[in-house]
């Protein structure tokens, strides 16, 4: 038992089917995988929890899957608040484009990755889906840091960081592939068409192709502005999902980012397809995008995860805000306070985003056999007490900083001190009273 | 100088006309108000900044007027979580109502508005305006906790707590504002009417009477739901403001709640009267209630403040969530990335909020006279870095859990040490970095 490892002594949130809440559970880890874990600890590792060395106590704190931020571009945390409130044209154009043509290299790539993913385990994030250029620097960065990721190597027909020669887009990409496919148990190597639109028809297919023949997701961006399905209906007469579907892009290894601008038609497809699907609510208001339809995309049976999108256009990669919002978003767009309840968040930001990444046997819920990919949230916070329901309190009032114990693959990547409190206040004890509902 | 206090070495937002940025500045505080401030600390003074007793290091963090939260229900903290994702009436009906006939007496009032008032505290809060039943024990609770607050007694035609007969309503009222005149400098009293459709023409006038006789601030919830304005138009043939209106209810001491549901006219109407208006943007979305048109509100030059509605409802009191909020609600609803950008919801806020409630003289921006209600807010967190610009930090990435100084009316509230960040990683040092657009 010398590696074993013991949580104990908070509100267990599995995140499998049924969504249980176990008032007061365990997690035994072995090995970086989860052993064992449910109610009552087992008398064999009643040990354990005397050993201060081998057990984590979560003070009554929920113990939980790490969250799973479906979508990013981590080395983008060096373009946070660089520009905002702006047209998309002179947004991209007068702003990014010109930023990243004169910041990105393979330093500042690796820096900023580095960054996000210190950004994003102190928020509770232990998995996270990349996209990015020069990415086998965002690859490298993410194995040290301890996440788990999934890195998609960015494909444009453009000039690009890496790639000066667009006509060698799906080459470099095969090469990262291979390169990439070594690096770390908990870096999987994915390729990244940037959307319909930068990418031409022949394009997307040698992206598609190359990624069947390697066994790895292909990302792209789909539907995010409202100019983009007429683009695409006047180039290709389809619309997007339509057109993508026609090149036999969508299968349940294609995972479609945004998809803010589908109709029926199009969730059908994706739904026939068993694509997974990124939903980005923070960064799609920011933008001015659109609001996705994610309540018909859940309802139709679609495998939906949240993520933070990067931080130009969030500005942080914050998963307890993206759940949040994501909550209340379609409650007013719909006007129906029923829809994206706190469970259905919880999960899109848990194994429903490790699903639609193709990492659902690994993480996303605590399972024995699964990768020790778990957080533990402090409760006592003033704005968490009292807490009548741990997922309402997760989605509606949790933040980032409430999370005090990380941990993937079994490996502590945060551990903090109980938080502080005004001067002169008692942390409140005991805060947790399940609701009689 | 004995009593004199020194804020410096942080980047100063005064939120004053122009929204200066003042990469070094000092705030000089004597007795409880705010002496001097500006880019250069004067000689007379620069003994203090030796003086550990006698000076707070903003240590590069950004230092502002305390944030202004327009609108909460103090003692609702106790309803947080009980219910979420229902249709509006059984949520009122099926729980928050009979939660109130069972839990609320002025000893749960007592003590769940002491506990909102440290919530609002630690996030920066130095004033709220609050309306519930049994209020002058919220009062005497919020005197205590050191914040400032409008404290509104509730007016409803309906048995309440602490007004089983609702005839009294208005006579309870009276009562309570003059009892509570006296109870702090930092308390102001106030009459609270529920709303248009739970108070008689009766009670609003009779309301609207007494407020004005006692020169206190006329609380009103308008045309927050969908249903309202067809109630309001069937029962009194006019939209719910007109209405309010043909009572002669409007005017600058007339505060409106909500707002959700108005027309051009109805905002026109509200511009004559020089009304303020309170955005809680969250409350609205959770409830389903709708998107209330805020940039006309502004762009007709009206006096809108944010607030975020009692813990039942939103579910917690956190005004960076509320302003990160407000900023991407409204553009994405009107598909444009430029309106309500961070400077509009950071005066929201803080100075406009404070204009709303009649208290614009005395806090909500830093300036030679006011109160010294001023808070620091660390920008070290990985989410903050780098800065490009301070406005878009605060309202796009900071955290509640940042604000790491809070003092009202001079007198420290909150202390915090530095932040934690994950294990084996630097804090990163100097981060912002002025943005050259």
């Amino acid at each position: 038992m010398e590696n074993d490892i013991l949580i104990h002594n908070g509100i267990l949130l599995t995140m499998e089917d049924g969504l249980p809440v176990i008032e007061n559970g365990f997690v035994h880890i072995k090995q970086g995988k989860i052993a064992d874990c449910g109610p009552a600890l087992p008398e064999q590792i009643r040990t354990l929890a005397q050993n201060p060395a081998r057990q984590i106590d979560a003070c009554g704190g929920i113990i939980m899957p790490g969250l799973v931020n479906g979508h990013t571009h981590t080395p983008m945390s060096m373009f946070r608040g660089l520009a905002d409130d702006l047209p998309l044209d002179l947004w991209l154009n007068g702003h990014i484009f010109p930023a990243e043509a004169r910041d990105v290299n393979p330093e500042s790539v690796a820096q900023w990755t580095a960054h996000s993913c210190r950004e994003m385990l102190a928020g509770g994030i232990t998995t996270c889906c990349d996209g990015y250029f020069l990415e086998s620097h965002a690859a490298k960065a993410m194995a040290d840091s301890g996440i788990r990721a999934v890195a998609g190597q960015g494909v444009i027909d453009f000039p690009a960081p890496g790639v000066p020669d667009p006509v060698k887009n799906i080459d470099h990409a095969k090469d990262f592939i291979e390169k990439t496919s070594t690096l770390s148990p908990r870096i999987t190597p994915s390729l990244f068409c940037h959307s319909p639109y930068t990418c031409s028809k022949q394009t997307l297919v040698a992206g598609k192709n190359l990624a069947r023949e390697k066994g790895v997701l292909f990302q792209i961006h789909a539907a995010e502005t409202r100019a983009e399905p007429g683009m695409i209906k006047e180039n290709r007469g389809l619309s997007v999902i339509a057109y993508l579907d026609s090149l036999a892009i969508l299968d349940p290894d294609t995972l479609l980012i945004h998809c803010v601008w589908l109709d029926e038609n199009d969730i059908g497809i994706i739904a026939k397809r068993g694509c997974g699907v990124i939903h980005c609510p923070e960064s799609n208001m920011k933008l001015a995008s659109g609001v996705a339809p994610v309540p018909d995309m859940v309802a139709a049976g679609l495998t939906v995860g949240l993520g933070t999108d990067g931080c130009a256009s969030n500005n942080d990669q914050d998963m307890f805000s993206e759940m949040d919002t994501a909550a209340k978003l379609h409650k007013v767009v719909r006007l129906d306070p029923c829809v994206m309840d706190a469970r259905t968040c919880l999960k899109m930001a848990t194994i429903d985003g490790a699903k639609a990444l193709g990492l659902g046997d690994i993480t996303g819920s605590i399972h024995p056999g699964k990768a020790a990919d778990i957080i533990v949230v402090d409760t006592t916070g003033l704005h968490m007490t009292p807490m009548h329901d741990p997922y309402s309190g997760l989605v509606y009032a949790a933040r980032a900083s409430d999370v005090s114990w990380v941990m993937v693959e079994g490996k502590i990547r945060l551990k903090k001190n109980p938080p502080l409190h005004p001067l002169g206040t008692d942390r409140p004890a005991g805060s947790y009273r399940p609701s009689t509902r």
